[in-house]
C-alpha cells in the first residue's frame, strides 16, 4: 500500500497528558487543512476494542504477561490493517494515543519480558506502520500518576506499584535516546498550553521536513 | 513446575470425530483409574474462551491471519498456565481438543502464514506442555465435512472451502509423519466403534510406555 499520508504516535506513562496534547495537536493540524485521524493503542477498530477490553480489564483474572503482548499485537494488527494503513494511503495525518513502543515500556520493561520477542512481533508488522514521529510526553512518575489517580476506578494498568512505571519511563527514555530521529520529548510538567505549544512547535518542524522530503 | 501428568493431545479436520473420540478416551482411562480432565483449544479458560469468541465467531468483521495466530497464542499460553501445567503438576492425564499442531495447520497451511513465524512462537512455550502423544484423527476432508455441516451454523473456519482443508490435512499428516514418535495417526472414516478401538489401543501402549520409562 503507498503511503502519502503522516503517522504520529503519542507515548508517555499514565496520567501525562496524552489524551489532552493529542486534542491540542488535531485542532492544530485541522486548523492547517490537513486531514486527521484520531485513534488509539489497544483499539481503534470493533476487534481491537475487544481485546482491549480483554486486556485492560480488571475483572478477567490473571493474565501473563507474555499473553499480554500477543494480545496487543493481535490488536495492533487489526488497528494497522483495518484503519492506519487505509488512512496514511488517502493521505491523512494519524494520531494514535500509544503504538509499539508502548509494548517496549509496558510489557518488556513494565513487566519483564524480553526485549527480542517484542522486537520480533514487531519485525513482522508492515513496515509501512512504522510512525513518522513519536511525541513523548514525559513527567515523574509521581506527577503522572497523581493526575491518573483523579480519573475513577484504576484499570489493570493503573493498579501497578510505582517501581513499574519507574521502568515504563526509563524505557520509554531510553528508546526516546536509541531513536532520537523518531522520536521528540516533551517535559509534561509544565501547564497543558505550555506542553500543548511544545507539541505544535514540533509537529511544525517535522512537518515541515517532511513537506520538504515529498517534493 | 514438576511434571507428573501425561499430555495427549487430539488432532484433525473438521467433523473428523474429536469430541466422540476424546469422551471414548476419558471414559476408558477413567475405568484404568485415571485422574482425566478434558480440555480444548483455543479455550479452556475463562479468559482463553473470551478470546475463542474473538476468533472463531463470523460476526466480528475481517481478522488477518497474523491476528488470528497470535489471538490463538494468547489463549494457548492462558490455556496451558491456568490449566495444563496445574493439571499435569498434580498428575492427572491431560485430554485436550487442539493444540499447537492446530495452529500449524490451521493458520500456516490454511491460511498461509509462515512456519517460521509459528515455530517461533511455539518456541516461547514452557517445555513442560509439550505433548507427550498426539492423536490424529484422519478422513478425507469430503467425508469431515458432510459430519460437520450436520452441526447447524457454521464458525469462521467451518465457512472455508475445500482447498482450505486440504491444506490443513496434508499439513497434519506431513506433522505425523515428521513426529513419529508423538503422533498417532487414526483412520476416522471406520464407525466410531472401530476408531475408539484404535484409540485405546494406542493408550494403551504408550501410556505403558510411559508408566516404564517413568520406573
Amino acid at each position: 500500500m503507498s503511503r502519502r499520508g503522516v503517522f504520529i504516535t503519542f507515548e508517555g506513562g499514565e496520567g501525562v497528558g496524552k489524551s489532552t496534547q493529542i486534542k491540542t495537536a488535531d485542532a492544530w493540524l485541522a486548523e492547517r487543512g490537513h486531514d486527521v485521524v484520531v485513534t488509539r493503542e489497544p483499539g481503534g477498530t470493533a476487534r481491537a476494542e475487544r481485546i482491549r477490553e480483554l486486556v485492560v480489564s480488571a475483572d478477567g483474572g490473571p493474565l501473563s504477561p507474555l499473553a499480554e503482548l500477543l494480545l496487543m499485537f493481535a490488536a495492533r494488527i487489526s488497528h494497522i490493517e483495518e484503519l492506519i494503513l487505509p488512512a496514511l494511503a488517502d493521505g491523512k495525518v494519524v494520531l494514535c494515543d500509544r503504538f509499539v513502543d508502548a509494548s517496549y515500556a509496558y510489557q518488556g520493561a513494565g513487566r519483564g519480558l524480553p526485549e527480542a520477542r517484542i522486537a520480533e512481533l514487531e519485525s513482522w508488522l508492515p513496515a509501512a506502520a512504522r510512525p513518522d514521529l513519536t511525541i513523548l510526553l514525559d513527567a515523574p512518575v509521581e506527577t503522572g500518576l497523581a493526575r491518573a489517580r483523579g480519573r475513577g476506578r484504576p484499570d489493570r494498568f493503573e493498579m501497578e506499584q510505582k517501581a513499574f512505571f519507574e521502568r515504563v519511563r526509563a524505557a520509554y527514555l531510553e528508546r526516546a535516546h536509541r531513536f532520537p530521529e523518531r522520536f521528540a520529548i516533551v517535559d509534561a510538567t509544565a501547564s497543558p498550553k505550555r506542553v500543548g505549544a511544545a507539541v505544535c512547535a514540533i509537529l511544525e518542524s517535522r512537518l515541515a521536513g517532511a513537506a520538504k522530503q515529498a517534493e
